[in-house]
């Protein structure tokens, strides 16, 4: 039984994909000292799937003897009435912004179905985000230094410091093409940046990560290997570091920073501009 | 010069990624028929960089003769005070949560840098992501159909009918271990589910797309060959949709559908649970 103190069970809830929902609603939990647990109820359109939704609420209630914290984004009024007849707390997450905003605009709003992550609003620029997943897939690892005049980032660095996740995040959020190249043993003797980038040096970006850091990640995969001790990891990350300064490559420090905050880093130093859909 | 009617510059201001006010803003403008140009200004954590973030709104004020819309979520109150003083509009995305919130839980918030996006809010989830990016990785296109116990999904259908993609957005966004397999011209004399696959076929599910989708996706890549021909393309969705029937494998069709949608909707079908960080 979930009844202890400062624990809540929290729904979100939507006609879309409740992403706009559970990203504010997480946020906004976040500021409080409770515990959650979350359930996540998205495409909910008819006054049917709402009616469940309501009986799910009320489970909860008499299970818990707590109401449950709804957040929820619900355009149809017959469907949200129905969500709200439920014993939990109710936060519209986009009601509270559109009074404010229909007042500075002048403007009256109107409420559409699938309003966010729906192809159809922005078919060009969400065509466009599916290709940077492409490219930046075809671009993974070195596995290719082809085509390097569509890039509109260039990674460098160790193994194993967040090149891959970075990229891949970078073209799926933003829609950005991303190449990333890693720099390995055999590249260290003599270190220099690929040929193949070297016109294209003013797109490069260099990701570097403190040594212990750096071995532990590497420990997870090859336990014990010279790959992972501290001599080659300090060894590599010098190298690659010494480069980045001589080449005047800018570079990021990963060490604490999660993929969405090395990828807005990134966007605001290099003054790449972001394509949302 | 910015001055058609209906036409606002917005900001997206946060001391952290902007991702959530970027979020909900974009969700909230959706409804409102204006055309917009976005500026997003992240890690905004200093009085001077609040200083350099209030002389853009200024600008852009002074450059079209309106006020900008400005959604931001900053916690320190000397820095938000300053970007409040800039000539726009202001919309704190938290802010109209927090105090009903407040109310119902009968607890003090304490809001913190860094809320959203952060690594060491919750490092085991943020490990799990990345590792299932990894996985998802390893296992797209066909490429590995080893370690399938680990797998939470396995996605199977025709190739470009968008498993790559949607597999990408389930681990970096959810943090599932999802591979995905094609049906390539050489399955389909006798179409059946991979012996790798076979054990773990309670994880799978389907992808397919309309006939006229699948070829115009495909002549985008390989101009009038046999692939993207009507003949060939019907073909191989007939044959796998009855492969689908046949082995009870749920399946959905992703023609007009995001991989925002098509994950969702997937979670939804398969009832896995979403890891959020």
């Amino acid at each position: 039984m979930q009844c202890k103190k400062n624990f809540r069970d929290v729904f979100y809830v939507s006609d879309g994909t409740a992403i706009t929902s559970e990203t504010l609603g997480h946020a906004v939990l976040g500021q409080f000292p409770i515990e959650i647990a979350q359930i996540t109820l998205p495409f909910v359109e008819t006054e049917e799937r709402a009616i469940y939704v309501k009986s799910l609420i009320n489970q909860k209630h008499v299970s818990t003897g707590q109401k449950p914290l709804v957040f929820f984004s619900i355009v149809i009024p017959e469907v949200k009435a129905i969500i709200e007849q439920g014993n939990g707390y109710f936060y519209d997450v986009l009601n509270c912004l559109v009074a404010p905003l229909k007042r500075d605009l002048g403007l009256a709003p109107s409420p559409q179905l699938h309003r966010s992550h729906s192809i159809e609003k922005d078919a060009a620029s969400y065509q466009n985000r599916i290709a940077a997943v492409e490219y930046t897939l075809a671009h993974d690892d070195g596995m290719s230094l082809n085509n390097l005049e569509q890039a509109d980032i260039i990674l460098l660095g160790v193994s194993r410091c967040g090149k891959t996740p970075t990229s891949l995040y970078l073209a799926m959020q933003f829609g950005i093409r991303a190449v990333n190249y890693p720099f390995i043993e055999d590249d260290m003797a003599s270190l220099k940046l690929p040929k193949e980038i070297e016109p294209f040096r003013f797109k490069a970006f260099g990701l570097t990560i403190n040594t212990d850091r750096l071995m532990a990640i590497r420990h997870e995969r090859y336990v014990n290997s010279e790959y992972c001790s501290q001599k080659q990891c300090e060894k590599e990350l010098n190298r690659v570091e010494s480069l980045f300064r001589r080449e005047a490559i800018p570079y990021l420090n990963t060490t604490t920073l999660s993929v969405e905050e090395i990828s807005t880093r990134l966007l605001e130093l290099s003054g790449l501009k972001r394509v949302m859909c």
